[in-house]
């Protein structure tokens, strides 16, 4: 049977940034946990979207024609296909969901950022 | 382009117990929140997995041979196809997450807990 998961226990498990953790499976969906820091590099998933929800702090998500600011408790969905980077000034806890075998830098899998994520 | 969800908001739009409300789709995945108050039915869904994110209170989630007890920040996935049975013993709000399409009482949806859920 699957794991109860405490979101503050495994964040607290992560010393790093930009470098999702999975943390469980919903049908053919990942729900990784992440901490951001700085700039992350533009990039676009092709096929999947991927849902955003910040668990402390606030995260802005720069997009070809705007900015959205998340803070605790918000979440948003980047479409698949659309361009997007987001952007920590502090540092912020995330929930991210998407499908799973998703690389953290999309199409920029040749970026220093990218990290396959790994069960914590 | 996709709008940003605040749970809080939402869930202070809800009045009710049992009757989840969709606030965001992820791929085939449909992103609801509900108010939980009780004991649910025993019930099971055949084709999807259901993921329960306590965001305020505590809830038991019963299963066949246990019981989970989620507290705020902790989440846990009912696999498809086990029965179980959600209870609240004060007020809880919830992010459910599960397939495009899913009813709440599952293969009981004879029950008068029966909910089909809206977009809100």
């Amino acid at each position: 049977m699957n794991s109860t998961v405490s979101l503050a226990d495994k964040l607290g498990r992560i010393d790093d940034h930009w470098s999702p953790r999975i943390v469980a499976q919903l049908n053919d969906q990942h729900v990784k946990v992440v901490k951001l820091l700085g700039e992350f590099v533009w990039h676009e998933h092709a096929d999947t979207d991927e849902l955003f929800l910040v668990v402390h702090g606030t995260l802005h998500i720069d997009l070809p024609d705007e900015r959205r600011t998340l803070r605790t408790g918000e979440l948003f969905v980047v479409p698949r296909g659309v361009r997007h980077r987001p952007v920590a000034e502090q540092e912020c806890q995330v929930v991210l969901i998407e499908a799973a075998g998703t690389v953290n830098t999309g199409d920029r899998s040749d970026s220093e950022l990218t990290n396959p994520a790994e069960w914590l």
